[in-house]
């Protein structure tokens, strides 16, 4: 079995694999679910370069997963948004951030989460123990997020270091 | 921010995707869910090439998401274990399993879920609406799993694909 072989397996975590089973591509999604709009915010929040990232973008969108909305004319520049494919990742990520807050939360500066997220509905902290009350389908759009002052700093860092980069390939 | 600097980051999606995040690690970790212990058997179900396969379930182990059991003396031969936190990954292929049901099943042999799952407890079929009563931690051995006439022929053939490409290379 090829990774080729994968995205026609008749396995549904396989098939679910071949479209968003690396790294890259849910960390796109995350940024997407935190706002980030703009091909340039996310490759500075992912350090992808534009290359990958362009090819990433591209596939997510003929996977149906993410859509592109045009936001300038001259020139031609476009923001990405999920759709509902997309936004029914949500459950995954939020599974993810689940299985990390248990395991891989430790060091004084990683105690807290990166976002403090609260349910709407129940007010409730979601944490690794919570789960969605009466089984509705999660999408972070659900929860009331705040980002911690030590995760706003590192994307603040990476934002400056993606500029700097730029002004610097720029002047060579 | 590169990769290396994605697992040091303070977001807690981006610490769980440097243990997890890629195609292959979770389908090593879906084989050792559905059974599968030896590293030939793992190879023959996934595809990967041995050194591949070799350094992620290294890197697995060294992360404590898998255990090796020695089951042979001479040669020295390991079986691959889940421990606890590799078992908390399953809520992961879960979400992972019934995204795919909801959008990547399409084509009328993809009809039917590879594995069709039966939640022990209240006798529930776990199809993509379902979700653990109660906000329990869900995990596959709670669920009663039978796989599809079709999934098993596709990992049948694998097996045996496998098989003749090890012949193959020592013939010649």
């Amino acid at each position: 079995m090829s990774w080729k072989n994968v995205s026609e397996s008749l396995c549904d975590v396989a098939l679910a694999l071949a479209v968003v089973g690396d790294r890259w591509t849910l960390l796109i999604m995350r940024e997407i679910s935190l706002g980030s709009r703009r091909f340039e915010e996310i490759q500075a929040q992912t350090g992808m370069s534009s290359l990958l990232l362009a090819n990433r973008l591209k596939r997510l969108e003929s996977d149906g997963v993410i859509e592109r909305r045009l936001y300038s004319e001259h020139p031609k520049r476009y923001e990405y948004h999920s759709t509902q494919k997309g936004k029914d990742l949500d459950p995954v990520l939020l599974a993810l951030r689940a299985w990390s807050l248990k395991y891989e939360r430790c060091g004084s500066k990683k105690k807290r989460p990166a976002v403090h997220l609260i349910y709407k509905e129940t007010g409730e902290v979601i944490d690794e123990t919570w789960s969605v009350p009466n089984g509705k389908p999660f999408h972070f759009s659900d929860a009331q997020g705040t980002m911690s002052k030590e995760w706003r700093a590192e994307r603040d860092a990476n934002k400056l270091a993606f500029q700097a980069g730029k002004k610097k390939a720029k002047a060579s």
